[in-house]
């Protein structure tokens, strides 16, 4: 199941149901936890993917666990960031799936590489500007013996360039571009935390691209848009998100998130949860 | 605002909560047709879309009628077909709105290019057989001169192509990769009518596609995936669709769609809504 972008509003309905209906949720990023209240309290919430103080699991673990779970008769929900399919793996955890029997379907989501820049004004196709999006995942650098990614190819289209996973690589996939004959002035949008109230949106060059992320502190995530479509700022004003820009400190007194914070984030708010302890009764004075 | 690839579950949970809140909704697909039950009953559904009976506006008058009523101090939903910045014009109304002073906000949905195909059991990317996802309009022909897109390219690189708005250049499509250097092996899915109940999957490869899909009738809406992954079948069971394959008559007294043909087909099911006379109020019988 995709989570959507971060914005807990671009949950699809029916993941919304079926995360309702979850006994077990498998989740590996931060824009699936703000959402994980959406399931029962008493659902197991398997954190697969990296923390300050844990290690990711591999994806053998990952398969594993699902076919696991499912196994024992639970429904399991896999959630994961964007749309399951877009560099998510979620092929390969459908695949696991199968091979063990395990009946699974999938559930689309709103992927970072649209919704983000649309969010931050970019609209990826614009009239006969953009009759081409290409969605390419920058986590290998071009010139790795890895890489499929034809940067030669891309320089040399039209196409509008949306790269995931890339601010490691900025400079390297800037450089493979003006090589290919990207034009230096081409614009470039890089939208860090989108879809988040955190969203920061820096706006350059192709020529300027590396030294201004570094200049900005540019860090993942990160959403890079390449082409004409990336000078754009074309929703200014977001009606749908009332409270962006507001911070609310929200207190707890369980560590769980909660559905108030869920609530502030649709808005657009920075909810800050922070658990306090439950107050005492209060002691009558005279 | 996206209205999702067609499937009511996909639209997004911000999309249903601004829906109900319209007092005029302006739609141009059938994808958004089956939302129009969201909506309160005393809005203003305007239909921009061709029908049968009436020709579709043009893009000029949609920008005018969103302006007109919003100025008019409606709330104004403009519901597409997929993710409204994905070949939808949608940045081109944006615009119009910010010119003629009017805010708006933009609401990214689930787009057809990638969910159609992963609902089909077709996931874009797949380890590494795809780093590369490109969207394409297939709308101009490659011949065209009016087309932007570098087939050559396209067909140089190892992307998987997703190919919207392609049925009627479908030979000129496979032309242009295959003489671009895609291997005549290549596997293509064609899926018809994705992500509703009446959805049609053709499995071929590049070399055979004109001539197969002709045999099959392959008519629009239709997204067609060229790549390696056009192989795979991966979400061949879907426990989130458990009506699919049902088809249920649903009798109304009311000509609008109704909530319950909404909830069957969020099941899977093909509700098809017929309206009859209110019954007479029963005569006793002895």
């Amino acid at each position: 199941m995709g989570a959507g972008p971060g914005d807990p509003g671009l949950l699809t309905v029916r993941g919304r149901e079926l995360l309702a209906a979850a006994d077990v949720v498998v989740v590996d990023r931060l824009a699936g936890a703000m959402l994980l209240d959406h399931a029962p309290s008493s659902a197991e919430i398997i954190h697969v993917g990296k923390s300050p103080t844990t290690r990711s699991w591999s994806q053998e673990e990952i398969n594993a666990v699902l076919v696991d779970r499912a196994r024992a008769g639970a429904r399991v929900v896999r959630l994961k960031g964007g749309d399951p399919y877009v560099f998510g793996r979620g092929g390969e955890e459908a695949e696991a799936c199968a091979a063990a029997g395990v009946p699974c379907g999938v559930v689309p989501g709103v992927t970072s590489a649209l919704a983000v820049p649309a969010l931050a004004g970019v609209p990826v196709t614009h009239r006969d500007a953009a009759q081409e999006i290409v969605i390419v995942s920058g986590h290998l650098s071009p010139g790795h013996p890895g890489s499929t990614v034809d940067w030669a190819g891309l320089a040399a289209s039209r196409a509008t360039i949306v790269v995931l996973m890339g601010v490691a690589r900025l400079m390297d996939i800037a450089d493979a571009l003006l090589a290919g004959g990207r034009a230096e002035a081409t614009p470039v949008a890089v939208i860090e935390r989108g879809a988040t109230p955190a969203q920061r949106v820096l706006r350059t060059t192709l020529d300027a691209l590396a030294v201004d992320a570094i200049a900005a502190g540019v860090r993942s995530p990160a959403v890079i848009v390449v082409g004409e479509v990336a000078a754009r700022d074309d929703a200014a004003v977001d009606l749908t998100r009332p409270l962006a820009g507001v911070r609310v400190l929200v207190a707890r007194t369980r560590p769980r998130p909660g559905r108030l914070a869920i609530e502030l984030r649709a808005l657009g708010a920075d909810a800050v949860e922070t658990v306090v302890a439950r107050p005492a009764p209060a002691t009558p004075t005279r």
